[in-house]
């Protein structure tokens, strides 16, 4: 049996824990027995209630916000709501009880008038905004500087689907439209996004945009910032509307300044992105790979070939051990032992699935894979969400753990995937606290691939230095090795140093300027991306 | 007998006249009773010799320019042949003996850091340079404003194959590296481009990624700027590494900026691209299909499927009937009466091309197409790049023929045909020159698709007024039905005050700031692209 992605639910994720606090996730004996041997036998203490700070906003400037129409509110639970995402340090500080960042005020405006009306406040008054929408930011993308007062600005009011062209397959969608959300009000029109990453039942149209997401499926339908064909800016100098036509010749592409902006130039209101109708068939299947190197190499052959399959994902030897393409069994054994699992599938019509299954089939067969059958791609794509909810719970049990993210060409990834893990293991085993790290392919183009690592080691005392010293190695061996500090977990403020030290000053002096004419006053998003 | 792309050569087209000055066409009888039935009876007057202007610079700053290392010349000879490009009005100037945009020198760097000590000289000197490489712009990409002396700067001795990543799939080619030799220097490693625009016989790499070049493969391997991984820019603030990887949340993606700048933000000296293996099969069709309306929607049915063909293309009942699709025998009969010819393509191993031709071969047929085999298909691939070639000789004739292509989404398409063909042929009938416009489609999305119109009337005795009219009617039409004004052919200076009424005002006050930042003293192309 099959679920459909359609019917998860809009999840408000609670703060400081991930994902739908109705379901949250047991580790299996097998985990703890693995926890055992990384010497990780030790609760985590328990959380401390979080002290929010008094708001710095004053009555005056309340009022003014107040005065656009938007609701706004500076109640302790709203902003704690509000307060930073969901990277293990941002969890880490929400059971240490510090809100010493939280936002001054929550402004909920209800129509991109309002976003509008608020913006000039903000402008006006130098308050600072900071964009919220999904909230599942794992890179500090909700954690503006403090140098003057910051409104978490919710966009998730902002919703629905606005219109929906079905000759040109294009929906455009409120900014604050929660993915499961967009699709349930897609599937009525017997269409779909198919973008579904792992923060699916938070995130946001918008944020995904704004972050450039990549989903599970970016092999069939493209990564969000391939999907986006327009977009509704709205910046301290005017609203803009961004996109005339699916590619132009009209100068430089100015939609992918404003994919990946964060918040930075503009609050986008509204997207226009690529539909499909919703598929007849889908089908998914496990294949197996004796190691690491023949299975990427396969990864490499399908991606650029003509005939690609909807989705193609990669487990090391590691995460295939540990069985994280089945969050809900990890730990146990299923298939055969050692080697690499590889997810396929397959969404379209049946003709259109036919044809590229017969083709990826025979190619995976020629590329030494061998078949496991539906089972395991089915097992993967019902658990396909439950990842990150595993984190919790390793946290509480003591374990440390993280995951991080990285992209390069195909030359460079076995490079990058040996000095990444070696820089992570080399700071954790410096501190005492052996590492395990597995790593997965699951975003591939012809001339390249993402690299996307899970950590796991002993917690110590202060497990948020301990994990700096790991993630500052990691940034390192992502740059001394040439690749991109981020492929779809976005800047930040976390990512930003070695996001400018990677584009360089020529191309900080050109972003720096954009900024500059945007936002002259500097209250967009400040230190997000940019410093 | 199918002759290979790679075998084309380099052209350096004659000043004022299209492609390869030993290979010129010559119009067909059945051409010449059409011009007949058009009223274009009339030979137009013999071209007037160039008048070329003295060069505006001293000899203090020739000096300057040549202790670069760069050749500089102030030759007639050399300063025609990089003055403007083939737009028809651009012909119509060279006809008429108008050479009063003349560069003022020309300058030759052979190296990136030539370009830079060039770019160094004009930035301190307040010398405007415009770069120049296949010199094949439409759209007066290669006439800056002449408030100061202006520097043609040839790129064209930046040439070859600088790295070929085989894993990757991913070539770096010096800017000025003409298509034909990009190709020939691949095929030596058993790799291409497969980049063919209609001016590949003299088109640059640099070229066709600054003014984003759609070849006739795009719907196969891409636009160019689908192709491009990473560019080498050099600007007055220094020199750029642009593109770390396939595709990353890291920022903006500022590839997308460069692309599309048309040397208004730097010099792009050398591009990283995506190549692929040369395909082993290579098969071309030809489909017919009743009208127009049923062609594009198969069109549009196969640019929205998961299986897609290599090339695409469907000319219109009248592009149809003037045989343009295969411009050796233009205006002789071929195939059934009436209609639309559709060309499909597929190049790819064996495996790949059966698999692809199975599926959409069916679907065609579904979608009410009548196969016509492979002989349409094969005439247009040898002729791929002769429809301009017709060009010329119907201006001898007394023609006033010219091109222009637009691109919309789906749902916009036929009002958008309509509209520009009602556009130009009202604006030519009213000058009492009643007009063919001819169609077709060349490059599809899953979200819409181009628009290339072709239009001959009797000229009159003003053609660039009459043409202008023309013109200025059909942006007029484009901008009303909020499709974006160009597609392929870029902004140069013809399309500007259209472009920045399409971007709104937001958007330019972002690429001034971009322009001001990297280009402080003005010198990068002034004028073309902004004002």
């Amino acid at each position: 049996m099959t679920t459909s992605e359609t019917t998860v639910d809009v999840v408000d994720f609670t703060p400081g824990r991930w994902g739908n606090p109705n379901d949250p996730m047991l580790l299996s004996d097998s985990v703890v027995g693995a926890l055992t041997m990384l010497g990780i036998n030790e609760a985590a203490p328990a959380p401390v209630a979080l002290s929010i700070p008094a708001t710095r906003l004053d009555a005056d400037a309340l009022t003014a916000l107040a005065d656009t129409g938007a609701r706004v509110s500076t109640d302790d639970a709203a902003r704690a709501a509000r307060l930073r995402g969901y990277s293990t340090p941002d969890l880490l500080k929400f059971r240490a009880g510090d809100a010493s960042d939280a936002p001054d005020a929550v402004v909920v405006p209800t129509s991109a008038d309002q976003v509008a009306a608020v913006l000039a406040t903000c402008d006006g008054r130098g308050i600072a905004l900071s964009p919220f929408a999904g909230g599942t930011t794992v890179t500090g993308g909700l954690q503006p500087t403090r140098e003057r007062p910051v409104i978490s600005l919710d966009l998730r009011s902002l919703t629905g689907l606005l219109a929906l062209d079905e000759v040109s397959q294009i929906a455009t969608l409120a900014a604050g439209t929660r993915l499961p959300e967009a699709e349930r009000l897609l599937a009525e029109h017997g269409y779909e996004l198919g973008h579904f990453p792992q923060s699916y039942e938070g995130a946001t149209v918008g944020g995904c945009a704004v972050t450039r997401s990549a989903g599970q499926s970016s092999i069939g339908y493209g990564r969000f910032d391939d999907m986006v064909v327009g977009l509704t800016l709205v910046t301290p100098r005017g609203v803009a509307e961004i996109g005339t036509a699916p590619k132009s010749a009209a100068g430089p592409d100015l939609r992918q300044l404003v994919l990946g902006s964060e918040g930075a130039f503009g609050v986008v209101t509204a997207v226009r992105v690529r539909v499909h109708p919703v598929p007849a068939v889908r089908r998914f299947y496990g294949w197996h790979f004796p190691d690491f190197t023949a299975g990427s190499a396969a990864m490499r052959a399908l991606a650029q070939a003509n005939v690609k399959p909807t989705v193609l994902r990669l487990s090391d030897e590691a995460e295939t051990g540990l069985n994280l393409a089945n969050p809900s069994a990890a730990g146990s054994a299923s298939g055969p032992v050692g080697g690499c699992l590889m997810i396929v599938g397959f969404e379209g019509d049946e003709a259109d699935v036919d044809c590229r299954d017969t083709y990826v089939t025979a190619r995976l067969a020629e590329l030494g894979g061998v078949p496991l059958g539906a089972e395991p791609g089915e097992h993967w794509r019902e658990g396909r969400f439950r990842g990150p909810y595993l984190r919790d719970p390793l946290l509480d049990a003591g374990a440390l753990v993280e995951t991080l993210e990285t992209v390069t060409f195909w030359s460079n990834i076995d490079k990058l995937k040996a000095d990444v893990t070696a820089a992570v293991t080399g700071a954790l085993g410096e501190q005492g606290t052996p590492a395990v790290v597995m790593c997965h392919i699951s975003h591939v183009y012809p001339t390249g691939a993402s690299l996307y690592f899970t950590v796991i080691a002993n917690a110590l005392a202060d497990p948020l230095a301990q994990w700096g010293e790991a993630k500052s190695a990691a940034n390192a061996a992502i740059r001394a090795a040439g690749a991109s500090i981020t492929h779809h977990h976005a800047v930040g403020t976390d990512h930003r140093a070695t996001y400018l030290d990677e584009i360089g000053d020529v191309q900080v002096t050109a972003l720096r300027a954009v900024k500059s004419a945007l936002d002259p006053n500097g209250v967009l998003n400040p230190g997000i991306l940019l410093p």
